[in-house]
């Protein structure tokens, strides 16, 4: 049966960049892959055209697709709308939220081919593989109540974190299951001497454990991990954690690999239905100049590949394309260094295809 | 008027690096501050000996302290005990709330002795010198309602992160004066583009800018800022944040200098007061060996003197006692490497002594 994929350019650097993983998604068509490809508004671009940054259009082809690839979103032009629910990010959360793709997974891969690029000292880093699990649908970034208002003579801003057993448990599983495939390691992540809501975060995660023996599960407080990610980030395999502290820890790590313009994330949710995007953002400051690196995206679409549509044949040929590129010595300008030979986001595209 | 120091030597490794700080104390004492010192019990020490982390005793001890001196809390001993409240981390939140001890200020200095101990590579963090200024009396923290309570069928953990115009204000004009007298940057850190509770926090600071004309303001979201502070440290001068991203951030900043045993931190109320504690936690695998790093501890003394007892001049001298003995090669295990001399933590202290 032929699947939907929709794809979804956003800001920014995002055309540019999905403009080159739609090539490889071409291919992959070429080459037997049986999908049919839209495309949608989401984020500041949908903002201007409807006055919302999730149309409904978008929202009900994004409800058909099996697989979505996103840019980004966001810019300086958006920031300053005064109504927070139209922001270009919240057409981003409301996507995450309507399909419940309460899976984030977020590899921290070093290429082994860009190690020097990272602000860490080359044998902290060199074969760094860790895979940062984080909850996307739950947690201080939908709690309830929440707001501004005034009390006792003045303004005052509220937010609520909030996480039900139900909500720990489901990832919870996802990052045990990856585990198991990975290095058998998994440290869970909290504030559990501060936070309730991280106690029963905790205490759930310690009673899957058992149904997971070949794991070995750890627990660590948010500001150590933090702390550990920059000392000795290789002590970690996978990581499990919730919306905030994975919103902060999976950029750390990601940052510190030297390789954030290499890195996809996977968005998942209970069927298998994904959203895929590169880990780095819309990058304003350099949109439009044929300059970003596009095989974040790329090797997103390898993720998608993997997970969402069962072709991890497919997903292995794109990701030794991308590696044989790095290889010959192809980088865009954020990865580029001594006797590497820097090419523009379209010869990226033009480098992976040929060595697809 | 004699002032009042009350010391907490704390669990794990607190006892010998405060029984160091106190020489110096002692010393400081010798060259005419008139300080009487008293001892007290906080944390699990605490617990163990009156069923209280922070024992009314202990409370009342401090509230007539013009500087307390705290060694560290904490330690799996204590990691078990069922009741939250109970937890030796508890008596430190408690007391910073009692005291209102709002304003936390963490320097992440890299000592130019030390700069190879760096996870980061030289040139990042040689010379580096940050300020994370982090609210410490509200925000996640302390945040009504909060809980695990039954709802629908399961259980559900909650807390709620919130602040008031006053409170932001209040840390808002720390951070800025203290911008005032370094390198005249001040970065806010939020996360306005999901939280209400942080747009009020971005437009507390806004509102404040024009008051120091001196001082350029910018903003970043968390998730930035624990990038940028991972890939170019030396971008920052003062940090604003509030207690949650605070805690995160000044400990990677604290990590990324190679030097965390070497920091210290005050916590400061609107009168003066303050608790001065290392950043390095209370290291119970190291506790009782006689070799854990006792300076960050006694230039937390430095920053005592310098923040509530107004006594500049002994500050400095400490801080240069210290520097020569790092000149002189000298090393605790922590921060030893190659062509220095490894010593205990009273042969560092009896140094420091020395030097003073
Ligand atoms: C754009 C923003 C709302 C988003 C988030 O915080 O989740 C981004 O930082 C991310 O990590 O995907
Ligand atoms: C011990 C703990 C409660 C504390 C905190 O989170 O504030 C510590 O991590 C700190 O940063 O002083």
């Amino acid at each position: 049966m032929t699947q939907k994929i929709l794809v979804l350019p956003g800001d920014g650097i995002g055309p540019e960049i999905t403009a080159q993983a739609s090539r490889i998604l071409a291919a992959c068509q070429a080459r037997g892959l049986d999908v049919e490809i839209e495309e949608g508004l989401l984020g500041g671009g949908a903002y201007d055209a409807h006055g919302e940054p999730l149309p409904a259009e978008t929202l009900e082809k994004a409800r058909a697709a099996r697989g979505i690839l996103l840019g980004a979103v966001g810019g300086p032009k958006w920031d300053t709308i005064e109504d927070l629910a139209k922001r270009p990010e919240k057409g981003l959360l409301g996507l995450r939220k309507e399909l419940g793709l309460f899976g984030n997974l977020r590899p921290a891969i070093t290429y082994p081919q860009l190690a020097e690029a990272s602000s860490l000292k080359r044998e902290l880093v060199a074969g760094l593989d860790i895979m940062i699990v984080r909850e996307l649908t739950g947690g201080i970034y939908f709690g309830q109540p929440r707001g501004i208002e005034e009390r006792d003579g003045q303004r005052v801003g509220f937010n609520t974190y909030v996480y039900s057993e139900s909500e720990i448990e489901r990832i919870g599983r996802v990052a045990f299951e990856l585990a198991q495939k990975r290095g058998r390691k998994l440290c869970s992540v909290d504030k559990a001497n501060v936070l309730e809501a991280t106690i029963l975060w905790r205490e759930v995660m310690e009673r899957l454990a058992p149904e997971y023996p070949d794991v070995e599960l750890s627990h660590m407080y948010v500001d150590n991990a933090a702390m550990q990610l920059v000392r000795e980030p290789k002590q970690f395999d996978v990581v499990v954690t919730g919306n905030m502290f994975g919103d902060i820890l999976s950029d750390a790590a990601a940052m510190l690999t030297g390789s954030i313009g290499m890195l996809p994330s996977a968005s998942l949710n209970e069927s298998g239905q994904g959203m895929y995007e590169p880990c780095h953002g819309s990058a304003p400051d350099i949109a439009g100049q044929n300059v970003a690196n596009p095989l974040a995206t790329i090797l997103s679409v390898a993720m998608m590949l993997r997970y969402s549509l069962d072709a991890p044949a497919l997903a292995a040929q794109i990701e030794e394309a991308v590696g044989k590129v790095l290889d010959e010595g192809l980088r865009t300008a954020d990865i580029a260094s001594g006797g590497t030979r820097t090419v523009s986001t379209s010869e990226m595209g033009d480098a992976v295809l040929a060595a697809f």
